[in-house]
């Protein structure tokens, strides 16, 4: 077995720890290259003891500073410029990249021009620049394996197919905390990072409680699968347990099935085209009994209409939808504005936006600052 | 593109039928190279002026000889060494196996000698020789793409995968028209061979009102894929929407979905690897709004509890399994013995059975026999 040498970005977070885990459970096909954090050096410190990286960075210089007087055997980055060498280093075979929010783009650009093949747990930067990383990713010859359950299952059900029978694409969604609660009035950040299938962070447990998540999966799939916006639908399954299904032309639909749990998802985009045992319960059909679903209340739930209004409009507004999300969310989290005012907020900014066709790196990054900026200024 | 040869054999029966109707729609495509029937002239003689093949044959040699009087331009033959011969035929691709019970094996062995594709819609073939037809079909390099839609969905979604990776299957069931009916006593065959979601031919008919028939499809599913015996599960289904699915070693499920109409399995059997559209509605999860799943009653249908036993037991047992049935469903048809008595009959004949391992192709067909023969003897 050819052992795959792997970075982590983000190994403190949500899908950093289970990657790990999932590595630790299969050490003889995997090495630790390289981590990298945000600013978590006591949880990074661990990880660096038991998985011996060479390279290590945090995005946060001062923390950097510190950790290099508490570990030794291994080179200690700060700042993006760290995280960036973490993912270029040569020996490294797959990038994870498990940091939330589109300030990963530059460190996920520079590994595929790298030739690194990529686990992509991260949605904003597909985003706000799939169109420029999907035509990297193919000059570069390497792959881009998303961890997104959604898009997971949508890899699976296409793997070795030819894309030009694909009808659709119907992308599942649990319908968050709060699909059938009357009034939305008066959410308390504290219910909705509540997610009912999935454990998250605190970013995409907000973006699923305003279905603001699943729009960004709709431009995610987009650029990922290169299957137009209007063949993209969303259903809600309040289940969880189909992740996604594919339409094909003659009428059939393949579906993936699993727990909901991302220990699937995250050991296939290790391990993919193989697949290695896991320690989620088995999925038993009988005990679920039942999977049902509904449409989407885009009336409830705006956040998804302005989604689907951005990636149809395509060039660089799903930057502004994104970058605006992303400080409204933060904003809501402060107990700054309320949930019900995140898509109030994003609404605004996107009005304000003049729209780029086919942005480049340097416009996307642009137009995120400014947009970033419009937001904080509040509704 | 290349135009496929195809010889249908079975053509005026229900998958025949419907065979024709993809052909006919995808002219471009295809080419009828021979057709065979039973002994329905009329139908046949139809299907000959719209279709011009070059080979004919009907199983009832007088009707063979009738229907030479009433058409030109094709060979027409009579008897099995006729549908042999338009089966294996030097310029015929693809053979599409479209008759019913074990009588077309010696047709389906022969054409997978000439190195034949074969789309295959007969199930009991499997049940009684799969070890022989599975090996052959490897040694001449020919592919078996199953058209049973259970088979089909397997089939779609292992495509291209690895089978090392595969920890189970799991047939779904609809359950037939009696799954929640109380009393099974006084069942006439005017209602066992109303499907509630398939339109299908007599004998597969009632075989879903037993369930047999989903015994049956274990065998099949068994020596097609590879599979143990005991890794293949039933659940009943009872919308017919997921057609089967094939449960991974990572905990993955992936699963086949499609309304049910023939038309799916049979067009992605003619056009393997690739899919043209057919004319299905479309598959709408919200018009359909809930899947549900629960476990077989092996104590109300007996004839499952018998096909999974002779399954284990392996060898000729499923020769005789599959004889019997055939016999027994005829019997119930023409009134002889009663619905519940189907699996009692076939329980009475596999009783008396001495078991032979890994039976040749002549044991098979004396065995075969020999059941038949007990059981015409009845109750």
């Amino acid at each position: 077995m050819v052992v795959k040498n792997i970075s982590v970005l983000g190994s403190t977070g949500s899908i950093g720890v289970r990657t790990l885990d999932v590595i630790e459970k299969n050490r003889s096909r995997f090495r630790v290259i390289g981590l990298t954090a945000n600013k978590n050096i006591d949880l990074l410190e661990v990880q660096i003891k038991k998985f011996n990286p060479r390279l290590v960075a945090l995005m946060d210089e001062q923390k950097a500073d510190q950790l290099k007087k508490r570990v030794k055997g291994c080179k200690v980055y700060g700042g993006l410029e760290g995280i960036v060498k973490v993912a270029t280093s040569e020996e490294v075979d797959l990038v994870v990249l498990a940091i939330v929010g589109g300030r990963v783009l530059i460190p996920l650009i520079e590994a595929i021009r790298c030739k690194k093949d990529i686990a992509l747990a991260n949605k904003e930067t597909m985003v706000m620049a799939g169109h420029i990383i999907m035509s990297l990713s193919l000059e570069n010859g390497c792959k881009v394996i998303p961890i997104d359950s959604e898009h997971s299952a949508i890899f699976q059900c296409l793997d070795g197919k030819d894309t030009h029978y694909v009808k659709g694409i119907i992308l599942t969604a649990s319908g968050g905390p709060f699909l059938d609660r009357a009034d939305l009035e008066d959410i308390k950040p504290s219910e909705a990072i509540l997610h009912p299938n999935w454990q998250m962070g605190k970013k995409i447990s907000i973006d699923s409680a305003t279905l603001m998540n699943k729009g960004l999966e709709i431009i995610e799939a987009h650029h990922l699968f290169g299957v137009p916006v209007d063949k993209i639908k969303v259903v809600i399954h309040p289940q969880s347990i189909i992740h996604s299904m594919v339409e094909f032309v003659d009428g059939t639909l393949l579906a993936q099935l699993s727990q909901p749990d991302m220990q699937i998802p995250i050991s296939y985009a290790l391990t993919y085209p193989e697949r290695i045992q896991n320690t989620v319960p088995e999925l038993n059909m009988l005990e679920i009994g039942k999977l049902s679903f509904r449409e989407p209340d885009l009336s409830r739930f705006p956040a998804l209409g302005l989604a689907i209004t951005s990636a149809h409009i395509g060039g660089s507004m799903p930057v502004v939808l994104n970058a605006t999300d992303e400080v409204a969310v933060e904003k809501f989290l402060g107990g700054e504005i309320r949930f019900q005012e995140i898509p109030i907020l994003i609404k605004k900014v996107m009005d304000k936006h003049q729209v780029i066709e086919n942005p480049g790196l340097s416009e996307i990054l642009e137009i995120d600052k400014w947009a970033r900026l419009e937001a904080e200024k509040g509704l």
